[in-house]
């Protein structure tokens, strides 16, 4: 058994500090890099790049909307002639300084409110599956696992990665419980070890009544913005390489 | 004989406009297309590689100090770090919105302040130069006809062309006539496709006290940012046409 | 009879126009003077505050969301706290640069996106009404005819100008007619001038259905982005004028 | 006896933390806030205006260049139009956000790259002299102890603070030991505080050579963007304090 490890990184800019992306990239297989839309500036960029490459963990790109001061979370209603031009443009700038770096863009994951945002909202999605593929279409979209997206993407002929959250609650449907509810955000480094755990043996999670639900998850996202961030996720791969699951990118993205 | 004409475009950004892209592109055989740092958003850089394709027309990247407010024409003491990475984030956008585009980008000509301090200040024209060779060593670096830089591309094993501006004044030194000084820019069109074609045929120009420097150009500047600028532009076209002189792109951009 | 004429002014951006603003300021009472969220440097600000204060135009701040790229056109879902600071923010810009100018900032209008959202949304516009009372109660607030913005900024304690649009059909409910319909934007400069003569003589509008609409308007809304929209702002001026209505500030703004 | 303490504080940005403004404002008596420049957001500018309040800290506006990429430590050769503009507004907008507050701007200190510029370089220095005379000539101008500037601004009409640095080597001559010299900076917490006591009490300093200098000095400038310097500007003011010394905000910033 194996399974898929990825964080969000690169998110520094300029004087400003975000997450240890030394810690995380000991842990996870997949690095989601900040492409300067959100977070990122490109010296800090090529250096997690670097890193990256030097640990042999795979690179995608983190695109996201045009929104530095709301860190990429905000909805932005943007027209679809500069969602794909804005996408494709990260994308480039992304794989310059992957190569450069020695490593190469495997995968696109959008960031934040557009990543909500597509994978529900039909035209932004369709925006972000055509910019995807008019880059480069061996490139892989990262997507919430159980959304309608993934069927759109694949569709589109795009290959998709299903992705579930270590640390968030489920909906008896398979959905993320909002934020806003109670519960929503799951703490306990054991817990969200042992839900991993089953997650990756089962392909089930409890969900927030109990029952169980059925998640088909190809990589597990970390996070690492938090000292206790980052114990979760050094947590959930130690408990899973003890259980004999190599932690490993997804084999669409290697 | 034949001659380079290059123009800057894709400068618009969002709302704003910036000089005619469509009636300068056919005027020029190479477009230096801007990459968002001082200007250029990415759905109107696309849409400029996209008409610059269709005609035919070689893509350079107009790369810049990040300064949309100053137009990139502000010095900055950038650090080296950040430089070349900047650099190489503004080459891969291009290189990404170009490939879409169905073109490709075939040399860099630094913008504004970055070009003017990079062909006589060494450590940010090593800086510039490392970027290129990392993004790319098949890449040609525009440069200032008789600048230092020139040498110093060459001697990193950079391909580079060495560029006049058609409507600036030249000291007998073969350096252009600061714009503080009075008759730095030649307005007459007739006047200035007369002296073009004296630098295709004979490669000299008169210098401003009326003595003749020798000028090596591969390529030469024309602006488009004004109504009077692109006539001046079309003259210089139709003249050198007209005197048997074909008009493309410099051979090591094709 | 007397009434307000307004337009968007101080959009330009460093080396980008936009609109004449000089043409403008010769017809209009108000000017609504971008803030650099959307539109705006400083000191192209400052040029054209100290325009409207040698003509004796009256200034307002034209606050928009932080989206240069999409010059504040976008929806984006901004948190209250980061609405009302940007908004505070904003006006507080423009107060220190007009005092500069000799002249002061007398209202507060919404941009784009912003100003449609708060017409309708409650807790954005409960931000904004926030905003301007904090900043200074005694600024005015101009709001779209006929929305519920009205009422709630007046309930708030805020003094509100209602505000028509000279160029765009109007609903028999008094609403604007969506831009995305056919007809929604007058061009006939004529028929524009009549229709703002019968909104200032009778308060009503003939209705894209031709029924008569009434409309409280207290200033009217001219672009100045294009020499066509100038001629029509120069045509309901004139109009006006010779039919013995004098163009004014509105009584709250002086 | 009493001095000033003075630190940079709101320089934090959306998801950007930086410092540790709620530790810094129970030791400084001065605040100088970041005006979205270099840093801070309006939202983040707000909530340290209202702690500063809360606190009876005095604060001042840090103006900057216009680059948060490189949190305006950049020299930017910014041309006078733009430079007083770019100032009044940043004056502007935190005056507004300070009234909001419930507290208001009593000084103006430079950032960064600007602030080590107009200390020598005589025509940015007259540019923001104009810009905060222009703004509100009440407000105290902040400049580094020694520099021409102070004798600039003084005769300019400005009333201006002298300021020393706590952690920084001087030569002989009175001046800043450049960073790039060995023993430039200093870390040692009880020697610092033992030489600002002495800067207090005999208004002089040890400089790097081992000789005495003078230093006339109405502020004093601690950090405290790490827990380092947290601690060591804490232990400048409990020796100062110990010492007989009040800790208050400069007389002319009262």
């Amino acid at each position: 058994m194996q399974m898929d490890l990825n964080s969000d990184l690169g998110e520094s800019l300029g004087a400003w500090r975000m997450g240890d992306d030394a810690a995380m990239l000991d842990i996870v297989s997949s690095a989601n890099v900040a492409c300067g839309f959100h977070a990122g500036d490109a010296a800090g960029i090529l250096r997690t790049l670097r890193a990256a490459a030097g640990r042999g963990v795979a690179v995608g790109a983190h695109v996201a909307y045009p929104d530095l001061a709301g860190f990429g979370r905000r909805n932005m209603d943007v027209e679809s002639a500069d969602l794909q031009a804005d996408v494709i443009y990260q994308i480039g700038a992304l794989q310059a300084l992957a190569r450069v770096a020695g490593t190469t863009v495997r995968y696109v994951k959008p960031h934040g409110a557009l990543y909500n945002t597509i994978a529900h909202d039909r035209r932004q999605a369709d925006d972000v599956i055509a910019a995807v593929r008019a880059a480069d279409p061996s490139l892989v979209l990262v997507a919430l696992a159980g959304s309608p997206l993934i069927g759109w993407a694949r569709d589109a002929g795009l290959r998709v990665v299903a992705e579930a959250f270590a640390d968030r609650a489920y909906t008896p449907a398979g959905a993320l419980v909002s934020r806003r509810e109670q519960g929503a955000v799951l703490h306990d480094p054991a817990l969200i070890a042992e839900r991993m755990l089953r997650l990756v043996s089962e392909g089930t999670l409890e969900a927030i009544d109990g029952s169980t639900v059925r998640i088909g998850a190809d990589s597990i996202c970390v996070h690492g913005d938090s000292p206790g961030a980052v114990a979760i996720a050094r947590g959930v791969r130690a408990h899973l390489e003890k259980s004999g699951v190599a932690i490993a990118p997804f084999a669409g993205a290697q």
